[in-house]
């Protein structure tokens, strides 16, 4: 963990808090902190800081907090991505955290079995931990938002535009030819994956006319963990730095 | 599976060869192939072509293979890697064989446990089919080079110029201002990725004096796993295409 987490109700009005758990035993073994010593903190969605440690006996760690004025700003990236099986599922939900993205919609799709929808993978219950993870590792507060979606056609015709109302939306396609940098304008990118054997016909007419644009990020086909790690390095690394 | 690879002896001289447990299983059931179909096969380290199935049954499918004239290039990009903890080397294997990389040095550094080296996850036995599985899944077929090292200063001061003698290095690092893309000159690349907690003020300064080069990929700090897909997917990006 490169900066410790806090829930934002977690923080009193005088900027003390009390770690117990996972956290508290990490700063302890892990980190090996005792008290004095700094720690970077933050609160989720809200501004980072920094957190002296008061006390620390065994399960619990007080500290008190100094936070810095400003959030940090909300990853410029989306994902759309048709959902993948619980198992690889499970596993992306630190990376993407860490990679930073703004907003995760999980769809259904022609080639995605229904049953992978039936999973407790899903769940928020399961899912925020993982997400508070990627971002603890990658130092972050902004969590992204998730919303899952059984019907494809659906959400690209009638819910897209709510979701993701302005920005360029660009799907990845071994075959395409225009790289991700030459299709990057406006601010906001919504980056769509397709399930593992790829979209039918009638979903990427689906995505073109609702505004997406092919663009490759080489010829090899990669799987779909592998594809989505791999298209949000490569898009982040285009984007104009901010702030 | 989107080629299916042959050992370079399998085929006999009228490029006739029979598959047999489970690659004539996913031929059968998963791609749903029979007699007079076509399949993209692969040579290891050898061109690509194409497959007729002159008959398949119960576990054995019998292949007219017709090769290509070329073989592929090697990928233009080498990894130098601090060993991660297996577990998460078990599951990178098909990804960096699958994103394309030319050799892959697996080395020591002070953050590495030493036990990370007792894994038959290092073994050729267990790698080999995990790095054709990421050429499959690519549709490459040029396999990856591995090297193991135990001592780091050794590997950079003695044995890299002959592993990676001539191209450019670059070093992973998230304070790093250079974008890969200004970094990359010559034609290979070989970059580095330190271990989790990073590399040691020594292991730097070693490298430094050895021709590295900090490149940065955004300022999020990413594991390992995440860390080398991302950066080997930013470099190849940033690479001019080749033949």
């Amino acid at each position: 963990m490169n900066l410790i987490l806090l829930e934002a109700d977690a923080l009193s009005g005088n900027g003390h808090v009390i770690l117990r758990g996972a956290r508290a035993e990490h700063i302890c073994s892990v980190l090996k902190k005792e008290a004095g010593d700094e720690i970077r903190i933050g609160v989720i969605d809200g501004p980072t800081g920094t957190g002296t440690i008061q006390s620390s006996s065994a399960g619990a760690v007080a500290l008190q907090c100094k936070l810095n004025s400003e959030t940090p700003a909300r990853p410029a990236v989306d994902l759309l991505l048709a959902l993948p099986r619980p198992k690889v599922m499970k596993r992306l939900w630190a990376q993407l955290a860490a990679l930073g993205v703004g907003r995760i919609i999980l769809t259904n799709a022609w080639k995605v079995e229904k049953n992978y929808f039936d999973t407790h993978v899903l769940d928020s219950e399961f899912y925020r931990p993982r997400l508070i993870e990627g971002l603890q590792q990658a130092g972050d507060t902004r969590l992204p938002e998730v919303s899952i979606h059984k019907r494809f056609k659906v959400l690209i015709e009638d819910e897209l535009d709510e979701l993701f109302p302005d920005g360029a939306r660009l799907a990845a396609d071994p075959r395409a030819a225009v790289p991700v940098r030459e299709a990057l304008g406006r601010d906001r990118v919504l980056v769509a994956v397709g399930p593992e054997g790829g979209w039918t016909d009638y979903e990427v007419e689906l995505l073109k006319s609702h505004g997406f644009r092919s663009v490759g990020v080489g010829r090899r086909v990669l799987r779909t963990d592998t594809a989505c790690v791999a298209l949000l390095a490569v898009v982040h690394d285009a984007l104009p730095a901010r702030g």
